[in-house]
């Protein structure tokens, strides 16, 4: 008998109230009953984008949001800034090139935040910089960006800033509106607490006048056609009906529990983490911009990392992620987000500890654990 | 309390094997037992598509797939034929318009397939037609094309064929490779008996020749990308995990089944509801090549189709279709598509009776449900 605990950085653990909705009987989706789901759904997601600004459900990746964002905004040959500093800053970078888009490429080293500076310092250089495209929370290192300070600059410009929140909404602080971000988008199966397979996005009046001036070719992701069918409570093609009544739930949790309470749960899972591996001598990866939806650890010299992340899921049935790319075997990643518990957090350092002592890195038993405890007695 | 029967043309209901499965604790996709998965989906999708070329699977419904095939064989300026005669069949005229492709427009009147000889012309005239768009099942009139004999004339020229199979895969007759079908696209929420959310496309050499040179810019939907993943048992991005769970179980269900098996007791529901309604005096929509995944019957006139539909739905819990765009309240649709069984027809054919009746327009109660009896009892 083994138990499966999912501390990856999506996709996250289901809640059972949100796994059994989905597998009540599938309803069709142009009828009433879909409708008032629907309706549901997009005012709970105004909740967590913290907007009040469009919100859209497309049946896709996260990959596809951004891809959306690209494409409704933009032209070919338009000038803009994209963040770099991970995988996923870089695929903003990729995304506008598939475009024919000029991005200035801010490149970040891997485990540091932007500089706000910098992407003033372009919007005041090049005037015609249309968007500014950023993650908040770089999923490949850990890494937290100051978004409401971008904001800040982006807003005395004409350029629109375009957020990255796949990891971190719902999970970390994320004000849309009163920071002023223009095009959030996000994925269902991290901080929503849902499988993988929609995602959503979130546009500001700013960016909406870009929309129809965009050239970038675009059909499946058009939010021109979407916004027709959204003012009716549709969507242009068939949703992920089961995906989206599984959300509704997710959303019901969420507003229960209440948003500030899920970051403070969140930053509080962080804060254990990061005291804890700290406590076993081990280095973060990002330790000056840590994001509070999940730590990156560096793997000590002289171990396996891949093995370390194997070992774990194989012989405990606790998963965490290894690194991407360039940081493959160099460090290991925690995820907190989602539905996870400060329990879950002291299982995964327990097994952790476990697991280096196996692999011949001597660590003091219980040590780690003993600093997360301490965490979570004064949260 | 009330039974729910779900006989519209996508989503189609989901067997419980697979909405249990899919209930079951999610798993992280960059994982051995992930993999495992995922390459007994392809080996069955294979079989389902019965084709040796490669397929591919992603997060979207089965527009996205459309939209896969189009930007990835084309380049603006490039000349295609689309066939139409649905709705479904203008959507591939407007995905090719959205990039810039010029698409010479066969225009069939709604409720008649195409006849292959326009096809041929028109490919014997302008040598410089790159491919050639329909739908197999026009979902929209419940047309069946010709799409065996279509093969035969695209395979004597340079045009690639690409069949919308979204509606027609795993409910009637389709032979990718023995028919000489270069791209095939589908989704899941219909012969697949699972939710709408991940679509599917097939490619043959003959087609694979067109993506390198294919100019339209391309990023969520790159099948470049897909194939260097795919060769490694992955997706460049995150899949969605749960309805990738629950196709390894529709497919174990459908190869149990056999496909031969699941295309006669398609054409045997068919026949039974054509039977039955005309039995009850009404009309086919589309009496010369009526597709047996759906069932598009006259509204009587006099009667209004979407009341019709809706007292279906919300007194005995039978939903069925309306007609869509064009067609709305002039047709309703009778699905018999997946988890659709003799049984289930037989209940829509009376619950029909009852509504009809209940509406004002008189028929005599029993004698459809007669008229598929008869048909299942010689099936």
């Amino acid at each position: 008998m083994r138990k499966q605990l999912l501390l990856t950085p999506g996709p996250t653990p289901i809640p059972p109230e949100v796994a059994l909705a989905m597998a009540k009987p599938i309803i069709h989706h142009r009828t009433s009953e879909y409708r008032a789901i629907f309706e549901e759904v997009i005012k709970g997601l105004k909740y967590v984008f913290q907007t009040e600004n469009d919100c859209f459900v497309f049946a896709s990746s996260g990959t596809g949001a951004m891809e959306a964002a690209v494409v409704n905004l933009l032209s070919p040959k338009d000038k803009v800034i994209t963040v770099q500093g991970g995988k996923f800053g870089e695929r903003w970078t990729e995304i506008c090139q598939s475009y024919g888009i000029e991005p200035s490429v801010i490149d970040v080293p891997w485990g540091e935040a932007v500089e706000p500076e910098r992407i003033a310092e372009i919007l005041e250089k090049d005037l015609r910089i249309k968007a500014v495209f950023t993650t908040l929370c770089e999923t490949s290192t850990g890494v937290v960006n100051d978004v409401k300070k971008i904001a800040q600059i982006t807003s005395k410009h004409k350029a629109v800033l375009v957020v990255d929140a796949i990891s971190a909404l719902a999970s970390i602080e994320l004000r849309t509106d009163a920071w002023g971000i223009d095009v959030v988008v996000a994925g269902s199966q991290k901080g929503l607490m849902l499988p993988p397979g929609i995602s959503f996005l979130s546009i500001s009046p700013k960016a909406w006048a870009l929309v129809n001036e965009a050239k970038c070719p675009r059909y499946y992701f058009d939010l021109r056609e979407a916004k027709r069918s959204l003012d009716k409570m549709d969507t242009p093609f068939t949703p992920a009906v089961t995906l989206v009544i599984g959300l509704r739930e997710a959303l019901q949790m969420i507003q229960k529990e209440g948003l500030e309470n899920i970051w403070k749960r969140h930053a509080l899972m962080a804060e254990a983490t990061r005291k804890a591996v700290l406590a076993l001598g081990l280095e973060l990866f990002a330790p000056h911009a840590p994001s509070d939806a999940v730590t990156a650890v560096k793997v000590p010299s002289g171990l396996d990392g891949e093995n370390l992340v194997k070992l774990l899921r194989q012989k405990y049935g606790v998963s965490i992620a290894g690194g991407q790319a360039e940081l493959k075997g160099k460090i290991f990643r925690i995820a907190h987000m989602g539905y996870i518990t400060p329990e879950d957090i002291l299982l995964v350092i327990s097994c952790l500890e476990i697991a280096l002592n196996e692999m011949g890195y001597k660590v003091p038993l219980g040590k780690g654990v003993k600093a997360a405890e301490e965490v979570f007695g004064k949260g």
